[in-house]
């Protein structure tokens, strides 16, 4: 950046921390630095306070990996929930899109990362072989519902999961392939066309 | 938002807080918080830490209201710069273009704020006020160079600092309108057009 002595040396270690952030960039980081410091009084000590308590406060759920204060995150708390059919997300906020869906009554597993060969995240930089471990310990028929994103590493991981589990009582599916809702046949690419075309269903 | 229940209430907090700031929507607040929750030990330290020196130690320039560690900014401090032609703007991201732009080698006024008559923004509102005071008192020739906005707010804030100068050394002049670099007349606005005509320069 061009201003480096226009502006105190602590709002630029502001801007240079806000611009870490995925999607912010310099000019966006200024901007949201300029912003904080206009808020009414109280609003840097809430935020502040918020990180503080994320920074210490937060914890992983025994069973799911999800974001809890406590031990067990409030899905898996949730008795009314099936445990016997379990849908595995790369992150929280894959998650929270299949609960705003409403369909799935299951509980989950979070990965917190996709096994990714050509990045050189192993399965041991994931909860994958946590998830496996688990897995080979039930003892009830359970679904497996592999709800990862439909990329080289969501096949990845897809694939090192199936190879993984040594437990018959768990039958494996991976979401559908094929168009969107709403979807033009014209603008689609012709992977996602050829996927739903050999994945069709009987009418 | 509808997902209320799956996180755990303090990242909740934090997705409000962030929500808040300029350009920020729901989704893009769940997305910062958690990629706030991913970040590397120390990031979370860092960042509170630049919120409480912003929050404690930043004050306004007593020259030119621009933000400072000291009494005085960085640019009024620096004796190179011509006292005798101020350039007044909106706010720092103002000042920040135009330093950039390296054209102007006096110093600056920021207002913090434009009077905006529609929106219930009076003089006493903005600086504007402290600014006629320390013109009036000038009393070597100064030239006011008025860099505000465009707009309805920026006329009205500049015919106030008009009415209010009663010093015949200051010069008031205000950023030229017309074409911007690079504009094709096809696609400009006609009060755009319109003042480029009416301020036209002899070639």
């Amino acid at each position: 950046m061009e201003n480096q002595n226009l502006l105190p040396i602590f709002i630029e270690k502001l801007i240079t921390q806000l611009n870490k952030l995925p999607g912010i960039g310099s000019k966006t980081a200024q901007r949201l630095a300029l912003s904080i410091l206009k808020k009414p009084d109280g609003y840097i000590e809430n935020l502040v306070d918020s990180l503080n308590k994320v920074s210490t406060d937060v914890r992983l759920c025994m069973e799911c990996q999800n974001y809890c204060e406590d031990d067990l995150c409030l899905i898996c708390q949730d008795e009314k929930r099936n445990p016997n059919s379990i849908c595995v997300v790369e992150d929280i906020l894959d998650l929270i899109a299949i609960e705003n869906s409403g369909v799935f009554k299951g509980k989950y597993f979070v990965l917190h990362g996709l096994i990714s060969p050509l990045n050189g995240v192993l399965p041991s930089n994931t909860k994958v072989d946590l998830l496996c471990k688990k897995l080979n310990a039930v003892s009830e028929p359970t679904e497996l519902i592999l709800s990862l994103n439909s990329t080289s590493d969501g096949d990845a991981t897809c694939h090192y999961i199936n190879e993984s589990l040594k437990n018959d009582l768990i039958s494996i599916s991976r979401l559908a392939s094929g168009l969107p809702f709403g979807s033009d046949l014209d603008y689609l690419d012709s992977r996602t066309l050829s996927q739903a075309i050999e994945n069709r269903k009987s009418f």
